[in-house]
């Protein structure tokens, strides 16, 4: 990043993520923000019966609305990732061999990332969600065994990075990196656009 | 990157690169590499009858060789991006009219990003390529002068950083994201590993 653009008409902005990914992305976009965990229980919902890309915005609407009751005059940005393979949703697993089921599913097949972003600013709210479909390489049991050591797959939705060695597996994917990555910058900056809010 | 693993069987490595892209995508894959400046006059050969991936692959060759007739016992990593719009390749712009002209073609269009590989090693070539389409959203003119006012463009072929600000621009891909910002690691484990070098 050459030069760092601040947004204009912007009011302070908080990031209602702790996920290192998410804040890296708004860094890298040269913002000013502050970092405050939502404290949701994601697993506290009964929202299995929703559409994948319905449950990722449900929750990003959740995480926005639990920081912005308190801070109203913030500019709330929050995010949801759901990873969606085989007509089930895959979340973050909960041991090793909770990521090897998981990277046996995605091996050789594609998948659906989908990412909900909601915006929350004075008792507003404005939300949307991508898609990416993303095929992973086929893998043996001992390449997925071999890149669980890594421990790489251990904190992430459907037990891979995108960003990590997990690009090595990747052959390609159709739609924004960004939204595998966690938040898609360009659907962001479109939402930030609709309240007047441009980085350059 | 949670932990560092080192590639397994792998002679010592250079990257005939100074782009800053490729370097930071090797160092995020835990690699130990020397950089070298391949030398090479890109504007020197008569390849502009090839196809553009052709002339990647090429690019990558003679960069390649440029660094490995020196040092036949390491392991050489070379690439080339291409930026092909409207059957035309895209360099880097000369000037801001240059990136201005660029930036009109690709605004609300697609283009496709093609990236070769070569490596080298004791008198060896393994070279191949990537295409990946790229989706910019459509662009005013003072929306162009604005995103060329953050200097980003200036040292990108085809006036456009995917990393950057650049990322608030493109709608979708269709192919490898780290092919477009200059090197598919996906595409160098692919090669990497003909020769018996793994990363993990």
């Amino acid at each position: 990043m050459e030069t760092v653009t601040k947004p204009t008409n912007c009011p302070p902005l908080i990031l209602a993520s702790t996920s290192p990914r998410r804040k890296e992305l708004l860094q890298g976009l040269g913002l000013d923000f502050q970092v405050m965990a939502p404290g949701v229980d994601e697993e506290g919902f009964q929202i299995q019966a929703l559409p994948p890309q319905e449950q990722a915005v449900f929750l990003s609407k959740e995480k926005a609305m639990a920081i912005a009751k308190s801070h109203p005059d913030h500019l709330v940005i929050a995010s949801d990732t759901v990873v969606f393979c085989n007509g089930s949703v895959l979340g973050k697993p909960k041991d090793t061999e909770d990521a090897f089921q998981m990277l046996s599913q995605l091996q050789g097949n594609h998948h659906i990332v989908y990412s909900g972003i909601t915006l929350a600013y004075q008792n507003q709210l404005v939300s949307d969600f991508l898609g990416t479909t993303v095929w992973m390489k086929p893998l043996t049991s001992e390449e997925i065994h071999r890149y669980i050591q890594t421990q790489e797959p251990m904190d992430k939705a459907g037990a891979y990075a995108i960003q990590g060695y997990g690009s090595l597996l990747i052959e390609k994917i159709d739609g924004c990196y960004f939204n595998v990555m966690g938040m898609s910058t360009y659907l962001l900056n479109k939402l930030l656009n609709q309240w007047g809010v441009s980085f350059f």
